[in-house]
């Protein structure tokens, strides 16, 4: 059986990785379409060893598509996404427009697979900093439960964009020459004002709310107690941006609700689909940006029991969120369709 | 009056941010002499106006000496403060080598300057990341009681000494210009193994004991609980180094004794010693490491309250670990000397 593919948003980050992804997991793709805005109508892009010509998005274009992934933003998807699933696609959506809609499953597939049978149309992919989190707690949840969740974040840049990746890089060399760097990414593209990234970090992922908190930190409170089932789930979080081009990080503790030994949770974790321990400070091993990149897994490492409470645990998981976080999860999400 | 002072250690980062600090703070310096080991003997250093030429650590050396810095390090220290201490010399320690000692005090003046009163010879200077916490935590401590602390820290590479701060930019040329890198410094020159830094993260900062905590995690315990005066305080930690030259960045998550509002939170710490608030969020303001770099105040901002708990709150801190953090610190103990 193979199914016709279509990709909303292919010449981005997320995008050309999940290209990737169709290809190196032998997803059967009957025909593929790259659908875009009329301004990227007709340029030919070379995708699973063929050469496709980019078509403007229409009604028409989803006529037969079985399963369209959209990554262009949430407006696009906001607009599209109803108009694809009336021409009978499953659209697997990887921006938030469609995340906490109580009619649309939000899907890590190693936690909630099954939730994908309650689609209507639309399946949506989680923040990337919720996904990673997401698949690390999982089996700790489902061996001792966890009562509360603090996580402090260190999050790459190719999360803005990819015109944030090249800006990093040309205001590294900029401060490294003594030249007047460009600051018109960070923290985001529509920002008021920009910041230096470069040897610097910034506290700001997506805009504020009146509580003080960014709307990346309510994404990871939202996101996880709906992917876990877990609406009263006692979540706090605190999201950084950090000079580094691509993999999440996250610092977290958790207090749980039974005992759950260091070597138990190595255990429970390396047993785990999607996850990989990298947790031997003899040797220095832990998981590190530079060394996860590119890499399926979400690596787990520094697993220590927090004296300060009861049943406290610390952890640092670091994944690649354009893999793992965004066009993997969503590949995924397709093979469980299938 | 006048102190005859000594420094040792004077041509590192933390000795020479002191030298400019005692000029900067016009503290009465006497005589100034500047000891090291026998092999920086003999080199001629330009400080407060004078020309001094740095002279070999010996017990003699100490005899006319009111108070005598120390940034050589813990071994330095463990052999020259007692031959200091016996000279007469008032020894203000940065290393750590005696924090933990019960005769000698630990000292950030913001919080327990009256400990100073009781030093039989020796003051340590805490550890750079304990203090920056320490300052930020002591004005909310003093209101409601803090119960636990959960803290992440984002560490800049100078806290690894000057050859680390060449090493990060000479990495970061080397990777923007596909050459290989020089790898000597991180996660510490003693390491067994050596990463690189550049456009990376390294969970280890100074070695690792056998609970999986490193040595600076335990500090940041340790020290706290002692400074405080409360050796039951709930504390955990995670520290991590990220690619940024200066200024320790701290993710602090607080369980408080009782209420306290945002902005009451906001007016104690405006109105405490040595912080600033940074707490904007509609104009974009928050701590960020450049815009601290220099600065004597540590700095807090994103300011929330954390409702996963009853009396919860989240802190953003930002201070310069080599000014506040070290050399500041350790200026304004010999001002209380004074």
């Amino acid at each position: 059986m193979s199914m016709n593919v279509a990709v909303l948003g292919a010449t981005g980050a997320v995008g050309t990785e999940l290209l990737n992804l169709l290809a190196e997991r032998n997803f059967p793709v009957g025909k593929l379409k790259l659908l875009a805005s009329a301004r990227s109508a007709g340029r030919r892009i070379q995708a699973l060893g063929r050469e496709i010509v980019v078509e403007e998005v229409s009604e028409a274009a989803f006529a037969d598509v079985d399963i369209a992934f959209f990554a262009a933003g949430g407006e696009v998807s906001k607009q599209w996404a109803p108009v694809a699933v009336k021409q009978g696609t499953v659209v697997v959506d990887n921006s938030s427009a469609f995340r906490m809609d109580p009619q649309v499953p939000l899907v890590v597939p190693e936690v909630n697979a099954q939730d994908i049978k309650t689609q209507k149309g639309i399946i949506a992919n989680p923040n990337c900093s919720t996904i990673i989190m997401a698949v690390a707690l999982e089996p700790i949840h489902r061996a001792v439960g966890i009562e509360r969740v603090v996580v402090s974040t260190y999050q790459a840049v190719s999360g803005v964009g990819a015109r944030a990746i090249t800006e990093l890089e040309q205001q590294t060399r900029a401060v490294l020459n003594g030249e007047e760097p460009v600051m018109e990414c960070f923290p985001g593209t529509s920002a008021k004002k920009h910041y230096l990234m470069a040897f610097n970090l910034i506290p700001q992922i997506d805009s504020f709310l009146e509580d003080g908190y960014t709307k990346e930190e309510v994404k990871m409170i939202d996101e996880t107690r709906k992917i876990f089932h877990e609406p009263e789930m006692r979540i706090t979080a605190t999201t950084v941006r950090v000079p580094v081009y691509r993999c999440h990080s996250e610092s977290i503790n958790l207090e749980l609700k039974g005992e759950l030994s260091v070597a138990e949770a190595q255990r429970i974790l390396a047993e785990s689909p999607g996850i990989d321990v990298v947790d031997n400070p003899e040797k220095q091993e832990y998981p590190m940006p530079l060394a996860v990149t590119g890499k399926d897994d979400i690596c787990v490492g520094r697993i220590r029991v927090d004296q300060s409470i009861p049943h406290g645990l610390n952890l640092w998981v670091v994944g690649d969120q354009i893999r793992k976080g965004a066009a993997l999860n969503a590949v995924q999400i397709a093979e469980q369709l299938l």
